[in-house]
């Protein structure tokens, strides 16, 4: 555990440190407030990103340590003008931790290349989204006690939405899971991830509505429909009834059912029932920021090491994802044989003609 | 005293404590290094205000507390896409107290509803800016002593200027306030705040410059002319001998009176003012550092609360307002009848068709 | 030493103070953990600086103080609306020392007129830079024990590379520093600095390429050319081969030679070179970070002064300089008769028509 590109690169013993750390510090965080001190946080935000960006900012400095960085491309020269490798360079000369954010996919694992402060992703284009993941966790594990014996739904955007996806991967950890996936015929999930599930002996069940499902589930996961998505506005308005949750459909819900979501929402959660104490979002919300302490705080611990020397591979390949990070820093090193993944955003490489 | 989102909702015993604190802190400043520590503010700027933004970070730092946020709507992806409700949602459950400056008027009486930490009016678009009343206040009761017993002009714009207002509904509070108007016809005080002036019985006059009333004056409180506000910039220049101060003019004032501004100042008063010791417009921004340290310290120290569960009314009426949040945020609840005042921007309120 | 508009403005002393105290916060950095605990930087960054503006704030943080300002012109609605005096009488009655980069030049000197904290230039147009210089040498003294009897080569832009001007400027107090200066026809050192070398008895020769002097060289300083300086992309191309380094060319180099750069480069050094042992431009970031703090402590303990009255002298010059900050602050006091220098910009004064 050094930088941390995906949650499941975490072995269970870390991630179960992790966690403990994590509600150690909500229970008692007066006990943290200088755990950081004199540590600063280089906070990379390549796109905007208010809420992790907000989050991780007062995580470091609930620990007692400073935020330096950019929060938008525009205001910063240097986000232009350079290579990742130099910024990165650069800044893990002047920070103890990297935070970045980058819309490029596999942005994250390319950085860690070059810094010699651990580095942590915030999210790689549609790539990876790992302390998204550690936040969902920690409101599962903390709320419910465990995320064995759990049925659970997901709701809305299942193909495009990350967060999803890499909730999936990580719940293959637990016993019994029993996933049900709520999304329009357009937006299901996609063939990978459902060979993921297949190959992981994950059970699971494709419905078209919330209602169908609404009073088996213990966890029901939103996310957001995407207008733009949808050919019409009409056949928008059309599934708004069967992928939107209000206080009404609430009432044939579990007692104890959390509802939990990424945020932003837009619609797809009714006002209405944010009052419900079984709405824990926000709630989720500041499991975050505390799961993202744990995290700053396990990594500062770990020592100023150089940057390893990186042997620059032939360049036989190329990767076949257009928004790969590759695309844009072509002095990033690139093996493997046509077919195998690519090292930075997974995504299938190709031969170089 | 909760959330802060008009200076007049403070009782007299509850100002008295504030100033009183304020002058502690002017009188020992370090003694308040670390009255903050490990406190997080959330500063949450919809619209640039460099000066009030730069003020309340500099206020919780130097009590060694720490700021996230954003200060313009333009790095911030939250500030666009959700609303209002939600965003407040999230950051209360990550800061400790909460800075807010929107355009929309009543946004902070809004967002108090929500929050579960106090939230201070950084201005609400032309409602109301508490802060710049505080700072007003500090500066006259430190360098005069007392509110009480004083002659105070008000030269400028009068019809749209926000701190007048403000600080003529405070002035209420002190015996044997005499007020003199000096504006242009154009931007005569409004015919409500006269009333106002008539109801608690507050003497005042209105004069057409400066030179009229200038060698009878305790404290002269000059504002900003937009110059956008006259036909002609010939109609501009006209104006300009009788409601700009200049160090000749100075010269027929008492030898104690004080020139206050809420800057930033155009040429309203010339440069050759600055040197001398009764223009104290810079030290006044001094002592709003500090007014804003003490209410700051004063509300961090309040218990962590959730926020309260909100009775969604009837919704027989709407704001007539167009600039009021209510337009934006059409969750809001909103009761009363016809005629009666907006709750969040003070407005009346009107039949809804 | 009270303002740092200028590195040789320092003396020997007060020199050889500053990088002693540089020195001993690199050897033992938790020593100064909370130096300027309780203190409060204004960064004002009129354009945006990344670098420049991370690596002041990282050194803030790093000595415990806190960092308030603006990033870019566009989220500060005060750089735009009022005079750079009142911008800074406003801020240096918040702040307890103040950092500014402007695009005109004089703006510093300007600054620290009104000023009743100390003023650090980061930057003013193409004007000076005093913190890259006192980088660069730190760079250098501390790799190489000293700047005495040191063969130096500077390559690239050296006609607008304002960094190259003020470390020659500064290298001038060392004793038997030979100059090699390679630069393409076009971007040769100007005549005012070729006349400042033979005034001080600085041995200098030009040359037409890196490989012409490279075994020759302790110190390589590279800076960019820019691109757009040259009338074709083929003219630029051919120039390339000369004044561009590679791990190839570095085998001829010394074993001991250092690499230094300002950052951010472009491609006039090739990625092959960053893992040789004597490409230390990434620790010069470091090394900048460190001599920041070190000026930052010095500076924070000087008491706090109200800012000097100002004579505004007879108007009977102004300056020649269209991007001198006299251009855009017409109150700023000018004195002196035309062919001497401006104050602010050093460019030659003329008749006032």
């Amino acid at each position: 555990m050094r930088h941390i590109i995906d949650l499941s690169d975490l072995t269970e013993k870390e991630f179960a440190d992790l966690y403990k750390l994590t509600t150690n510090i909500i229970d008692r965080p007066e006990g943290y407030t200088d755990a950081c001190r004199g540590k600063v946080l280089g906070s990379l935000f390549y796109e905007p990103s208010t809420r992790t960006n907000l989050s991780f900012s007062t995580a470091m400095m609930r620990l007692g340590g400073s935020v330096v960085g950019f929060s938008d491309p525009g205001s910063s020269s240097t986000a232009k003008g350079e290579t990742l490798k130099d910024t990165i360079s650069m800044v893990s000369s002047y920070a103890d931790l990297i935070v970045m954010r980058n819309p490029r996919e596999g942005a994250a694992k390319a950085a860690s290349m070059y810094s010699s402060v651990p580095v942590i992703n915030a999210g790689d284009g549609g790539h990876l989204h790992p302390t998204q993941t550690l936040t969902d966790m920690v409101t599962i594990l903390r709320l419910r006690g465990s995320a064995d014996d759990m049925k659970i739904g997901l709701c809305g955007d299942l193909k495009y939405g990350r967060t999803v996806h890499s909730l999936l991967h990580f719940l293959e950890r637990y016993h019994n899971v029993q996933v049900y996936l709520i999304a329009p015929e357009a937006l299901k999930l996609p063939d990978y991830m459902i060979r993921f599930l297949n190959d992981h002996s994950m059970p699971y069940c494709e419905v078209n509505s919330i209602d169908e499902v609404l009073p088996e589930l213990d966890v029901l996961y939103m996310t957001r429909i995407q207008r733009e998505r949808f050919v019409t506005a009409q056949e928008y308005k059309n599934l708004e009834g069967s992928y939107q949750l209000t206080a009404e459909k609430m009432k044939r819900a579990k007692k104890d059912m959390l509802v939990l979501h990424p945020l932003p929402r837009v619609d797809e959660i009714a006002q209405d029932v944010d009052e419900d104490p079984r709405a824990v979002y926000f709630r989720q919300a500041r499991f975050g920021m505390f799961g993202r302490m744990a995290l700053l705080l396990t990594l500062s611990k770990l020592p100023f090491i150089r940057a390893g020397h990186q042997e620059i591979g032939a360049h036989g390949v190329r990767c076949s994802n257009h928004k790969c990070i590759t695309k844009t820093e072509p002095y990033l090193p690139l093996e493997g044989t046509p077919g195998s993944r690519c090292p930075y955003c997974d995504a299938p490489l190709e031969m170089l003609l």
